[in-house]
């Protein structure tokens, strides 16, 4: 340990601490106490170029406990990592300058309360939610694992990083967590380090109130290498520790590491260190303590940024510059591959992606939207070799096995396949999938619609973190039948419309189908939710009926009576799409003359200009009817004050799926009443 | 073992392959393999009489793997377990007869796909979504601690059952189970049995396939006891086992059992028992291995009924029996102990029980309505002793502790305390309430309204199960200021109401907290989400206003144009009421009246007469604005065609809360800007 390790460590630690103070709000006392570790790791051993901060090489860095941001500002500053704008160019500015961090936590300054990707450069994940932060580590380490089997060559090495994530009691306490530790032990991840800021005190008080657990043991039990640092400030410990890590070849590493929460402040060790400022007094006195000028804030002794750029800003550029050198060469030896990897880090698709997408003739009988999907996704990978994904065990019924030759299963001695099994463990499945995304590979995961529930948390982060995760969701409704209510999604579809940033996509038919991957295949910023029958649906005949290409603009008009204006619009989504077709020629042989529009995706119509959406829902026909097996919450917008919804007011039953239609009012008789009985209340009105 | 016994467990065996193949539809793979476990509990162990399945200390089973719900649905019919009505009843009829089980998965019968508390009696809580019936099952078992702790008397131990959860290797993987089993570890609940049904299959293949972990070893991490029956077919192993958990007395017990999925058919041990039927020749073939009767169908031998008369049935009612002459006697020595636990068991209240809540005088600062939620709280739970919750690790913040005296900590060393620490476990903090609520107690649990995602399952299944747990959600809006996006809900709420049979409320004062709890108190079979401020809302003056009692019509007119019809309607909930007031004034400045709507709980207001909706929401007033900060997804059922929301339609920001109200647009001036616009352009309309 030389003076300027602790001098570093201790810059660090002022630099929390004042942060935190001027902004009179943040999360000191967890700096306060790994800040060795956090410096030993970033000055000694993380391979990352600050200068390039996107290189695709690099080892991750994820502060799983990301109330304690201030850590990571203090890092992306003092090594002057560098900016990258939102198509992945290197700036030349800093990403993090001293005003942001004397911003820390006010609006616009790339320093927020907590860590937010492509909001600040260097930032791997955004966390905060306790337990994602790890859980996505291990989709990044499995994303590692499969890019070295993928494109490394003989001597030529291209991707062997590492992966270290940072966390606190409370991830450890998340089931998230465990889910990921459980198959990151199966994965034997010797590419992943967790590093267990063990300070035993949370918001309510010391740890012995409620985690007593001998997590060490628990991590050993998960098939994990485990290694224990004493004390945090012991940098020599802390330093062989990593060395443990970086010699274990067969499985995850924990470094359990004892920390002090708010370490040489007057509330050390109290759960008052965790979430508020040490006030002025508090802060003059912790800065005595570790030698720092009491009254001066902000302050970077001479020096220190020298150091760290002697340190990780040296060894950064000198691993970054070979690597791009070894990439040229490469490039010349496999011009396709090299292509391929170009693409992936601009979240672009190979030439001909969608060549090979099937047509799917009309047929009255159908298939399942599972099993249409099943053969886009399976067409679509051929062309996209970094396109792959699993289930949360599910995958014989969620269609989402890749089955074509050479997919093959991820595992342990087979890295480059590009199934995944996830286990029952839906929220980990959706957090390693964001980690894969985060890595630039096109993740997807799947499990029944009614378990998205369980992942909802990391569901929601690929939505804030803009990142193009797929997440397949079959099993969509009250079709589920016999499973019961349990089962079968009613609520779920309405929670994950009204999720910012999330396209929510229910296809009606195969050609729907088609149509909803060809769109998320090109999304680079947004992930989208498919959401997907169990039940065969009949295949649309496009001929008599508008193409399926309508999809793009989120809701289009399928159908409209042979003659005159609609009386009535019926609106419908996925399997309910050929119900509206089947009541539509009930009202016909009325004489009622009904639109058939289908909407599969929400949030794309609502981004059409008005001319468009009056088009495809004309004002002035206020008959309208929405029908789909869910919760009727949020159709209101589109039947507007006039209009009625056949929908889901309670939840299912377990029965066979024609009862349930029955039972439920999804018959083409039941819809073409309600439709019938709008049209009649206006003609009385009229008259 | 002897013959009946071999002959009682294959029984149950065929009735489960029966049903599932006359229902063309169900899991017969789990129960063949673990019917011997359960007859073992059932017949020799569980403390259950069939002629009173609510008996308050019965023994409790929860079926975790609910996949397997024949085998419940066959040891409720041979054991003749009693039906109960909705009331707690119990009635002369069985609770599942012999036709339930011929029509099993079909419309309206007992024997649902999964098991369905308060459908079936018997079942004691609803599963099927894995690891839900585990994390419910460590709340049952807190619970009888409590009541042990509070009730029991020398010479009286009214309470001291057992919690049994059966559980498959899908328990075993899911989150919630990981912190529901730490939890429980720390709570040393000795009076807890997971029986870990460990056939090593799953949907997708051998567990090797993903879960490779050591469960034993992780359970023994958690400060478990972990015994190990190799072969589940061995009874006299099993009831060993059985003898482990009952000598145990500090620990909960995992009982690790080696099963086969579909023991004895032609796809023992393979992932095809699982979840489809044997067919014909196949349940033929397994019966012959048996020794059942290869032809006929759902066959009881003579004699099986009747052993299980003599097992379970006999011990059962001699317990039952005996306890409740043991109440009669503690009733004359306790009546009002006892006159509390009747009144529990009905799920009534105690008298008087609202009369120490608190009034909140008028005041233009005000509290926050998590800070005026702790004091009726408080005050309540001071009238109703078995009101009892806790934290995931939020209370400080969520301000749920229950601070008078004699409340306490519940722990090991004192379990009658009524502050439970539930750490940062959100998910299983969730399942522990609804365990505990089917356990009578009425109990809450809270955290911050974005971790409601983390918990989401849990919530549902507390709707579907209709148990009035009260899940109380603080830092409701961007309001959680400079923790940013990451701590900032948006969609939940929507999320939420789309629920059905939650009850959702966002009170805006001190005022309707104290009408929102009074409600939520005299819930019997629903639950609520409380839905509070982190920040201060001016307490309303009442004398000036509609009184806070409208809250029980979900929506109610708060105030309304000195003079005249109102031109606009300003609609709020929770903080954004004294918003709408604000804004009302703003309008009357400009000569605008509006009136201002109330709207703390949806889902009331929905049940109202249209009558009074359209008292509140006069159909002739269109120029209608809602406000709320979070997602608009669902609002235009309120605000109709001619409405406008103010509300996010993306992620928040971390900043102070001043900076983000001016951003997202949430000021007086704002809103009394769109109010007029929509007033003018209906003048210029008319005009």
């Amino acid at each position: 340990m030389t003076d300027l390790d602790t001098l570093s460590v201790n810059t660090v630690r002022g630099l929390c601490m004042d942060a935190v103070q001027k902004a009179q709000s943040g999360h000191p006392g967890t700096p306060m106490g790994i800040a060795p570790v956090a410096y030993t790791l970033w000055q000694r051993f993380l391979r990352f170029d600050p200068q390039d901060p996107i290189w695709p090489n690099r080892d991750r860095f994820v502060l799983s406990e990301g109330h304690a941001s201030t850590l990571l500002w203090s890092l992306l500053h003092l090594t002057g990592v560098r900016a990258v704008d939102p198509d992945y160019e290197v700036l030349g500015r800093p990403a993090v300058t001293l005003d942001d961090l004397k911003s820390f936590r006010q609006l616009g300054s790339r320093c927020p309360g907590h860590p937010e990707y492509r909001w600040t450069s260097g930032v791997e994940a955004t966390t905060g939610p306790l337990g994602q932060g790890v859980a996505d580590s291990v989709g990044m380490a499995m994303a590692g694992r499969w890019l070295a089997a993928r494109y490394n060559r003989e001597g030529f090495p291209l991707f062997d990083f590492d992966v270290y994530a940072l966390a606190g009691d409370g991830c450890m306490m998340e089931g998230v967590a465990s889910e990921a530790a459980s198959l990151a032990g199966h994965q034997q991840l010797s590419n992943l380090c967790w590093i267990y800021d063990s300070n035993r005190v949370t918001i309510e008080g010391h740890t012995s109130l409620t985690f007593t657990e001998d997590v060490a043991a628990r991590f050993l039990a998960y098939g994990w290498n485990v290694t224990t640092v004493a004390d945090a400030n012991d940098l020599d410990a802390v330093a062989r520790a990593f060395h443990t890590f970086r010699a274990e070849t067969e499985r995850p590493t924990l470094v359990l590491v004892h920390s002090h929460i708010g370490y040489g402040s007057p509330v050390e060790d109290s759960p008052k260190a965790h979430g508020a400022p040490f006030g002025a007094d508090g802060v003059r006195a912790t800065k005595r303590f570790l030698g720092l000028r009491e009254d001066e804030q902000f302050w970077i002794p001479e020096g220190v940024r020298d150091w760290f750029g002697q340190g990780i800003g040296a060894r950064g550029a000198q691993l970054r510059t070979a690597w791009e050198k070894q990439f040229d060469a490469y490039r010349a030896a496999w011009p396709e591959l090299a292509d391929e990897l170009e693409r992936m880090q601009r979240r672009e698709l190979p030439a001909g992606w969608d060549s090979k997408l099937p047509d799917f003739p009309a047929d009255p009988k159908g298939l399942a939207t599972r099993d249409s999907s099943a053969q886009v996704l399976n067409a679509l990978a051929q062309s996209v070799p970094w396109l792959l994904g699993g289930s949360a065990d599910l995958a014989p019924s969620t269609k989402t096995h890749l089955t074509f030759d050479g997919a093959g299963d991820f595992q342990p001695e087979s890295p480059s396949g590009r199934n995944l099994h996830l286990g029952i463990r839906e929220h980990a499945a959706a957090a390693v999938a964001n980690g894969m995304a985060l890595t630039k590979l096109r993740p997807y995961w799947s499990g029944f619609l009614i378990f998205s529930d369980y992942a909802k948390a990391a569901i929601r982060l690929s939505a804030l973190m803009e990142i193009p995760v797929v997440h397949i969701f079959t099993h969509d409704s009250i079709g589920v039948g016999e499973d019961g209510p349990t089962h079968q999604p009613v609520e779920q579809l309405a929670g994950l419309r009204a999720m910012p940033g999330l396209l929510v996509f229910r296809p009606g038919d195969a050609g729907e189908v088609v149509e909803t991957w060809r769109l998320v295949a090109g999304l680079r910023h947004e992930p989208a939710a498919l959401v997907l029958s169990r039940q065969a649906l009949p295949t649309l005949d496009r001929t008599r009926l508008a193409a399926a290409s309508g999809v793009a603009h989120g809701a289009y008009v399928l159908a409209d009576p042979p003659s005159g204006e609609p009386q009535v619009i019926l609106l419908a989504t996925g399997s309910e799409v050929s119900l509206a077709l089947a009541a539509r020629d009930e009202l016909a042989a009325d004489g009622i003359g009904a639109r058939v529009v289908s909407m599969p995706c929400w949030e794309l119509f609502d981004r059409q200009p008005r001319e468009y959406r009056d088009q495809v829902l004309p004002p002035a026909v206020t008959a309208r009817v929405g029908i789909e097996q869910a919760s009727t919450f949020g159709w209101d917008r589109y039947v507007g004050d006039g209009g009625a919804v056949v929908g889901m007011h309670t939840y299912g039953a377990s029965a066979p799926l024609k009862q349930l239609l029955t039972k439920f009012g999804f018959t083409p008789q039941r819809v073409a009443e309600v439709a019938r009985e709008l049209v009649e209340s206006r003609q009385e009105a009229r008259t």
